[in-house]
């Protein structure tokens, strides 16, 4: 049984990415420019836009933080979205979500300028992603596959069994991993809150992305020997071991399911260090031009 | 066992949206209007837009049907198609397919304006339904779905299998089958080339949508009792008992599989007349400017 240790690829792709920027700007390229929206005070929000701002340091990209109060008008937004969508130094931008209850998140994320979608949420950039054009992969299904690469895992004619079907994970992992491509090229079956026999069908499975947000759901004896195992799951459960008052928790029950893998994501350090990676990989294709002109 | 009558349907849907078009026309709203673009002299699609334009006709709409020669231009194309985009009285329109080698089909698909693409090929329609949002349904997708749906199958919770896993039929529809919504609310298995154990997931199946174009690949022994079965594959083999000395045939061995299923559709006269219907209802949704102002 192997870890993927998504910390130490995480790290790895940044050292990458930073030397590509390194190299672009000793060229007299331009330097990306990744700009975040962040609307309102959520904590988990905050902690995310922090990170993903100290990312695009890391490697050397610029970045912007833009702030609004939680009362910002939706038509102000939409603004300020239009005004990033022409502002040729800005080479992708997101919008944290979740965004308070009077701004429609359909409308922001349909505002955005695909071309600079770097979240990948825009319905193009979903579209070309299920039509296996090149495309801004959305930062979960993106991490998966990255993981799957860097550890030369076999998919081909696997049967990848996923477990969630939403539209940031199940849903495009499912079409990723259905593709003629690698990684790729498996069986895919999609199970879900209606699923009334999912134990049978991940007990078939060689690899399986559990994203159910279901806090240890996938026990032991719903997997076969060998199994190869992502979990996407992050729900924070009590606890009264940390400081903080909860552990991070997966959709996997790790102690009995990680004996009988092959590979398996741990929770915390598996998924959740490739997102943010995903982000700056795309933020270097949009300076780079390399997906849309 | 039970023969999905794809004809009947189609003709009584045909019927629903002749009357609609009655009423809008009767209230002094606008005729929708059909464009098609043909490009060539190929048989198949000769007869494929003679029949598009002669049933926009019998519904009442108004259709326009664009000739080009084998070696028109591909800037001569996508001028003209810029020029339906603009053009207030088109409101949907489509550009036959497949096109001569030297113009790009990709190209094409995307220059054509997504609220005018009736085919629902352009990625933000294939986008916004893989996002469950309202779109441009394309036609084959669309006609399994509104087949199970007028013969009122149940689906919540059942699995689905489909084979193929084309942009066009096995992707869409393992979408469209998974989503919370009826039909749908399905377990779906996506199989194809790469799978190598077809049976063994074909005869837990209890809706099989195949689309491999392998004719009658399912035979009877790969189906349980009860099985739902729609046959997608329309491939021309040869025969000497039809003048036209071929004969269209499915991917499901009809005489083995049929008396194993609840529901099944034939080919011909299954899901084939459905996709016109589509394209009718597309037509007519944009004419009302129902999913895109």
């Amino acid at each position: 049984m192997k870890i993927i240790d998504g910390r130490a690829i995480s790290a790895q792709i940044k050292k990458e990415i930073a030397e590509e920027v390194a190299r672009i700007k000793e060229a007299g390229g331009k330097t990306p420019h990744l700009a975040a929206i962040l609307v309102g005070h959520d904590g988990g929000s905050e902690t995310y836009v922090a990170n993903k701002v100290k990312s695009c340091e890391e490697v050397g990209f610029n970045s912007t933080l833009i702030r609004y109060e939680d009362d910002v008008a939706e038509e102000e937004l939409l603004d300020r979205v239009n005004q990033l969508n022409h502002d040729p130094d800005i080479d992708g931008f997101i919008v944290q979500l979740p965004l308070p209850k009077h701004i429609s998140e359909t409308k922001i994320t349909e505002a955005i300028d695909y071309r600079k979608d770097v979240d990948g949420f825009h319905p193009v950039n979903v579209g070309r992603m299920s039509l296996g054009m090149p495309c801004f992969l959305s930062a979960t299904p993106s991490g998966i596959m990255e993981l799957l690469k860097r550890y030369e895992i076999e998919t081909r004619g696997k049967h990848c069994v996923i477990l969630g079907r939403s539209n940031i994970v199940g849903k495009p992992a499912a079409m990723l991993m259905m593709q003629k491509a690698y990684p790729g090229d498996c069986t895919v079956t999609v199970c879900h809150s209606r699923t009334p026999n999912i134990k049978e069908i991940t007990l078939q499975a060689d690899i399986i992305i559990a994203a159910l947000g279901v806090p240890e759901f996938l026990t032991g004896d719903m997997v076969k020997e060998g199994v190869v195992v992502i979990d996407v799951g992050t729900t924070r459960v009590p606890s009264d071991k940390t400081k903080s008052g909860f552990k991070l928790t997966g959709d996997v029950k790790f102690d009995e399911v990680a004996p009988k893998c092959s590979y398996i994501t741990p929770v915390p350090g598996g998924i959740g260090p490739m997102t943010i990676v995903s982000l700056l990989k795309n933020t270097l294709l949009a300076g780079k031009k390399e997906i849309y002109q």
